[in-house]
């Protein structure tokens, strides 16, 4: 039985503080880099980064199948290549060797020093090498808000939206770990009223919130995975935020979809939760009708009650909360995603990428991105500073937080963090 | 200087017929797999493969600085990354280790036997790890056809194409070398009329006639490339079946564009033909009309004179040319499409590839895809051995070949095959 929050009574002999979001219970898995450059596959407790490729070293997974380097990479891919059994076994034994009641690791000091690291030490690093990344499109709500700003206000969602969880390519080498700064883009706008476009840098840069979660190896090309089996291939989730251009797009994106709008930047939470942490908050989602194809149906509980907030906090001052939602309001689930990408043998990879699309809830103050919040900047927001906001000014800082709460336990991704600088000028 | 076709004189000591894609002028780079199941970086002369792993083990690249394991890799990235200089001097290495009047290797039978392979007896492979791919859009002859056909007659040209290079991204997982078959897709399709979609293998399948181009690590990711200096980030060219699902596309790509009526399956040539080698086939494209924007703008040739061709060969039947056509009649140029693509600030890395878009000139018969050739299926055309073809059958190969000639010279891609199996059943 994988360790999950339903077990409240276990504690580590590693501090947590009551709101962490990492308590026993949740295991995470990240790469990062130490002060002695030393690029590790690595977990989390508490405030602490546990070096896992020490572990490894020091013998304390004897007993389970590893390579013998699996953990001192620069990536998780091979780890998660080699499937949920090992999966369990390892995050299991974490669990194992930080339980308050094991002395093996906690009275040993001088190995201690070697696995423990606390966080303000480490640089946390892309958890995965991203062969492909995919974009979904799958909250009913945010496909609807968008309809009706750009598209038709009696027609807002597009005939095809509900039976397929529509979804588009993005680009994997723009996909940065929290902490890293944005520039803002430069491209090609039509001013409004206007029919020559002009070149400059976007006016209107947006963050979207959204989860992705990240696949082992699914299938051989051509043949797709049954919707049964899909959620064995999920390894876990992170948070995302598709930062988005939104005047670039509007120009560019007829007919083959957003480029230019989206490929400057994605960033991403370095912890990647696993699907077994998360397993005690699966939740229905909303009553799918019409009924899905057969690839596509499936039956209980298959989204989550993730709760999931967003902040602008501008240069040199704190951040406002700008949005809440939950992940739960989602219409197609990530079962129905994978099983979809695969329906026409499309091949899924170890460490590829699958992005929710933006998670919005049933009110503004649950939208989730400016565009939708200010409805296309006509309603701008008020921030804590005083300052307004219609989308994201140079200098401030985006920070999307997420976490599941099940009574005294919380499991929770940490945060994804991203300042916008100002446009990139060639010296 | 690099090898051209210019250096009409030179002559390889290999046999080498007149009709062939390879002359010792050529010197492309590809992924080979022997008989013994090695794996290894190498390059062909006429229809023999060289292994560039056993040369440089036996020091033929002594003077020039590459790493211990440069070719003894399964990709070419590593080679890649390391720029335009090394590329030059080993490739004018290679020529000068296959030139008629050199013995070197010509007269060591024990060295001739490790280095060379007959054509017949290798496998060739993906010759690059594809981190991303992106497809453009740029045959004005093409976009221009399908805005006929699915949109306005009348204004059948979106108003962003003359100034964007149109492009999205397209999936790695799914690229295949020449030679491996595909699937029939299953897939979600709206019949003509209906209000329902129906979900089955696509009745509509159809080829791309592409190239596309590998590059080498351009920028940090914000920073873009000033288009004058992009041509020295392009490694080579590719042929490449963009393989489509008409149907599928159709159904699902508003508003994101296509993604699984393209990514079941994308066919490449596994040998990549150097910009060196297509130095002397350098043409001015069509006329600019508006002119470009800044980042955009270029003088001189930076087109290519490439002769392409398709040809559709039933199960047991000779293959029928049907379609004839140019890379010259692009609209928009491989420089400008990698300036379009860096102006945001996107990182491109060593080994991403990026697609030219269907290649279509002016005349039906020079149209890039069944779509266009048969007008939506309007117009069948005959095959040789007398059946019809709207788009394309299971049991039909697919083969794509391009070649450019300089009097004697002839530099050649090779070809890009694929056949198409019938939809994957699971038993």
């Amino acid at each position: 039985m994988p360790i999950t929050a339903n077990d409240t009574s276990r504690k580590s002999w590693l501090e947590v503080l009551t709101d962490s979001d990492f308590p026993i219970q949740n295991i995470p898995f990240g790469v990062f880099l130490t002060k002695e450059n030393i690029v590790t596959v690595g977990s989390r407790i508490g405030d602490f980064a546990i070096d896992l490729g020490a572990l490894q070293q020091l013998n304390y997974f004897e007993g389970i199948e590893l390579t013998d380097d699996m953990f001192m990479q620069d990536t998780l891919n091979d780890f998660i290549s080699d499937g949920q059994k090992t999966w369990r076994l390892v995050r299991n034994r974490i669990a194992e060797i930080f339980d308050a009641t094991n002395p093996e690791l906690r009275d040993n000091a001088e190995h201690r020093d070697i696995v423990i690291f606390r966080m303000e030490d480490v640089e946390m690093q892309l958890p995965v090498l991203i062969g492909d990344y995919t974009d979904f499109y799958s909250s009913r709500e945010h496909a609807t808000n968008v309809g009706k700003m750009f598209r038709d206000p009696e027609n807002a969602l597009l005939p095809n939206w509900l039976h397929i969880p529509v979804g588009y390519h993005g680009r994997s080498s723009s996909i940065i770990p929290s902490g890293i700064p944005v520039h803002r883009p430069m491209g090609q706008t039509l001013p409004n009223g206007e029919t020559m476009p002009v070149f400059g840098a976007s006016r209107l840069v947006d963050f979207e919130l959204e989860t992705a979660f990240i696949t082992t190896d699914c299938n051989i090309m051509g043949e797709n995975i049954p919707i049964s089996e899909v959620e064995d291939y999920i390894f876990g989730m992170v948070l995302l935020n598709d930062w988005s251009a939104r005047d670039i797009q509007k120009w560019e994106y007829v007919p083959l979809g957003p480029f230019l709008a989206k490929n400057f930047a994605t960033s991403i939470s370095p912890w990647i939760i696993t699907m077994d942490a998360l397993e005690p908050f699966k939740t229905k989602g909303p009553k799918q009708e019409p009924t899905p194809f057969p690839y596509l149906q499936q039956k209980g509980k298959h989204s989550f009650d993730i709760n999931l907030e967003v902040a602008i906090a501008p240069e040199n001052a704190e951040p406002t909360v700008v949005s809440r939602t939950n992940f739960k309001y989602m219409y197609w689930t990530m079962s129905q995603q994978l099983a979809h990408h695969t329906s026409n043998g499309c091949r899924v990879n170890s460490g590829d990428m699958m992005g929710s699309g933006t998670i919005s809830g049933p009110t503004p103050d649950s939208y989730g991105s400016m565009l939708e919040i200010t409805w296309g900047g006509k309603n701008p927001i008020k921030l804590s500073d005083g300052t307004e906001r219609k989308f994201i000014n140079d200098g401030d800082t985006v920070i999307i937080k997420g976490h599941s709460q099940n009574g005294q336990v919380r499991i929770g991704f940490g945060e994804c963090s991203s300042k916008l600088l100002p446009p990139f000028v060639r010296q």
